[in-house]
């Protein structure tokens, strides 16, 4: 390179010029706010051409509307499952406790999705908001004070604890019925069938779990135990002990739901257990057709958690010539914006 | 505690009966789908109280038409500062590489903010897509096979090679033009002199910096050398020798905007020295009065990218009595819709 | 503040003299390399004065030192607990999928922890590497590529298939001979039940588990069946059937263990269900004395994984006087480090 | 896949042993802590087949160890550089704040690297530490009460407002001076030559800027305006105006320092400017021969901090066929180990 020619790009792009791309595809451009009211469908459409995550989001967007083209297609008469396309919806139990739930709720009732992974937080909160509400509140609230006020954080969220003392009157007659059943009956609980029990006897209609046991959509929370309701079994197990609750069952079920899918479509949020728990169904049918992740982790250190979707087809929980796309953000922001450019415009409501 | 008691946040309840607060403000809740077609506004709305980042996207957009409302609320007759609400938006180089840059074009061209602060990047990437494209690519294409097809990775966007050359071409005759005014008329330029006069020589109303010129706003990037205008500066400087670039004169002006402003506002897209450098600004008028930070850094690295406002509550750089935001998220999704929900609705357009 | 006076700090603090701190405690302050060899444990002292997360690492150092002060102390004669502080460990799977396996495996042999956490791979992968080795990769093997050879992929360690084969073709004698015993002996087996039983069939001194079941150290992983493990159990349950595993009788005893502490310390590697499950077990006892997390998740999303210790100080799972800590950092790098300047150095081997 | 087979691992093995791997490189296995003290070279060591992030500070370390051992070679006669590897040290600001500063001081020193490039606080806090000390504090103390007693926080440090006033003392005479430099000699100053004088001026040996100056390695800092030293340069301007700062001729400088190199390499401690400066830099070379990353930020916001070295491979600031290595931790923790293991055990000190 000759500095004292005065230029750099001019002389590497001339060295090169046999190859140069003229056409790399897509230009990037964002949303115009020039008009005088913001057409918001448009915006979130510039997303896809705005690049970073925003373009993650309008790949996603494309991903969940090829899951419910698929499902809303007739499947094939000689197959068991009840649908073309078998989607699994799993997400952390701060989905639950956050306005989240209100979006799942909505997917769950009008059977647009088919099978829920989640972990016993984001079981028992949905039935505790039926009762008494969660609160906002703020990240920087003193741990100390809000114990001596019997107040629980999470992240920005408060929960009073007496939305648990609510949550154990209620159960507790329920185990007691249960255990009754398993002792005449020859019943073998698990933990889906714990939440069907409770979805039914909670007669809400607010109520995720609710609109899972009248629509038969399992739910599967295999660490049930890891929460107040765990707490509850464990008081219940001193009080009136002998229930079982098998996991067995639970792992069968919910693979048998993979493996006899026509077509399989996976949406994540968040990490952890349930991601693992449903990529890991996947595996028995050599990988799912169609995946959404949102979620806030990173692969640098190893965790599932973090795993990008290539990790997954490594496995095989991923077909190979899927489009798998992961969305890097908070899903209290993101799954709603998904869901109305998605579900909500092109699912047909029941 | 008594287990045979067989409950455990009843009996918890009762022994704090009276530390039990009734009411913790406004309850969790997210957007209701039931209605037939989406109405996002209802939808954004009720991110305020759906909790976690959505929560804080809520807060912002309060924060952001405070600003907004203080800004066009006549200013006080004797002082130095065009309005009354003096906001500072500062963003990393990503932000115009992306679709952002579009959302900027627009607070720029309305006047609705009064002072930018970016880096290189942030410059140059406005006046390369005056003459060609940036496109839309992925996060995972091989560094290798870029390099020999002469195509630049920036996340998942690319920017082919020649796009600098066509910078270059245009931007050397003006440093040309620049040095005959520093030697004939004794100019000393600064970063945000030589930045004003390229987005009048651009002259192109999709620039960034052509808004900035013609709506005289100080656009201040005191590292303007790290990047492709700072190479083009070092190969001139071989050509045509004596171009001085100052940076005195520019951190006077940027801080005697924050020193004369009647009321002041942050808004920060990202990290590093463009944030730094708008909160020192504010630091020495003792305080923004509103702030909006957006980035996706935390602070446990100790780095000033990823502090909290209360930190620079501790600097004075943020005002005691403040409500700052900080929304953990990437801002390709976030800005626009923050505007969206603010400047696009509140503000009146000259 | 008067411009022309030509200084601003010397003008604050003038105004402010009497506020001045004389003395704001420790000093920061590196190690100093000056010595012609590196002192190791000086330099790992050092990080208690250097700042960010090196000081994190020091105060954990101090943290789980305390740990071992306190469980070493002779515990009171009347109490049920084997020790003075009983020691939840709990990790997510990679953390036996990477080297950490060996620095737990000691703590577990040396009887320096008193319970374990884990998910499913956390089980299986440390019987696994009895067999054959996980290897070295890269985190950007394509995942395609991979899968066509029947290599696995953890970040950036790879698996082959065939060392599931391993497992598969070891533990189906097991589950046929448990099935044997619950059905003849009434067994009610539990997730920890049948990890003590691999650990004692498994009858190698480099696994984990096998010093688990000789040292009588419970492991609670409720969702074991979240893993190959799970896919063997759901193959059984078509070969033989029948196996039943409880998950009632495991939380009880988890929140025993915690309930009858004298006194009790968390190191906890990881977020997600086995962050959860330990915390919530302190809950039952009004908060762990001791907490150390390593993590490199954050709050903003409010997840139970990102949550700072003053979070579980809310719900009672940390005692409001304690002084847990956090470092945010991979704990594949971290926890050997800990350990070194802990366990290795302080601890009694038996 | 036949369920009645009761194995699933085991038949997709057999279907595909043909396509098994026999070796994969190395196994993974962690520190041994059998023997009875802690063998810290060892368990460094061990790092490299620990897996994740341990991993990639192994990998780091073998990187840095071939920077070192080209440097340490003899240079062709006919090169204008220095040494046969030109080292560029670029850091964040807080790298100075925190005690990796003795560590980068000790580098500097031995004149183990050849230029630095850092921002305007790792400047000023260099020198401020000559005069007074920055504190351990924790990260959670309010902004507010800190505020009215005039200590300044960053993460978890802290600085009284007071040391910036003995900056200010000490820095105002020297600018007077500079001044009468630039009038009476026609010095044109540029951040790089500032911090040269600064460096002598300071005249202590706890300094890294005093043995930068000693040892005439150039220290690049751009945006030097951007902090308390900018503050002083803005009252400066009223007091006694005049004094330019010019950013070319460093620009210059810094390009010319990795033109001329006959090899290169970057160490990287964070984001932002300083990470994209050294690499623009090492564009103009066609890319670095050896490079470390060391920083907490990820990809996937499109941001330069975040970037793999495979996107700088992209852009020909990292050569195709170097082995560059990020790892993804706080460099407080990271780099004075990482130097323990590279340049104070192979550099031979002078």
């Amino acid at each position: 390179m000759d500095q004292n020619s005065g230029q750099w790009y001019t002389d590497v792009c001339r060295a090169n010029s046999d190859q140069q791309c003229d056409d790399l595809g897509q230009s990037v451009r964002g949303y115009d706010f020039s008009d005088s009211s913001v057409d918001y469908s448009k915006l979130l459409s510039a997303f896809r051409t705005t690049g970073f995550q925003a373009t993650c989001f309008g790949l996603a967007v494309d991903e969940i509307n090829r899951m419910i083209k698929t499902k809303i297609t007739p499947k094939p008469e000689d197959r068991l499952a009840k649908t073309n396309c078998t989607i699994f919806l799993g997400y952390t139990s701060n989905m639950i406790s956050c306005g989240v739930r209100e979006t799942i709720k909505f997917l769950v009732q009008h059977n647009m999705v088919d099978g829920l992974v989640t972990t016993a937080g984001g079981i028992e909160e949905d039935f505790m908001k039926c009762f008494l509400p969660t609160y906002v509140g703020r990240f920087d609230i003193s741990g100390a004070e809000l114990r001596k006020n019997q107040i629980n954080r999470i992240g920005n969220l408060l929960i009073p604890t007496k939305n648990y003392c609510q949550l154990e009157d209620w159960i507790m007659p329920i185990l007691d019925q249960m255990l009754v059943e398993q002792q005449k009956e020859g019943m073998l609980w698990t933990p889906s069938k714990l939440i069907h029990r409770l979805g039914k006897e909670i007669n809400n209609p607010d109520s995720v779990y609710y609109w899972a046991w009248k629509n038969d959509i399992p739910v599967y929370s295999p660490a049930i135990t890891d929460g107040a309701i765990g707490d509850m079994l464990y008081f219940h197990s001193y009080k009136n002990p002998g229930l079982v609750l098998d996991i067995i069952q639970d792992v069968r079920s919910l693979n048998l739901l993979a493996v006899t899918a026509v077509n399989s479509g996976m949406i994540i949020l968040g990490g952890g257990l349930i991601k693992h728990h449903i990529c890991n169904a996947n595996l028995m049918r050599n990988g799912a057709d169609f995946s959404v992740f949102v979620n806030t982790a990173h692969e640098f250190d190893g965790s599932d958690s973090g795993a990008r979707p290539d990790e997954a087809v490594s496995w095989g929980k991923i077909k190979i010539d899927a489009t798998p796309v992961k969305v890097c953000a908070d899903a209290s922001i993101i799954f709603p914006l998904l869901v109305a450019e998605t579900f909500a415009k092109s699912f047909p409501r029941s």
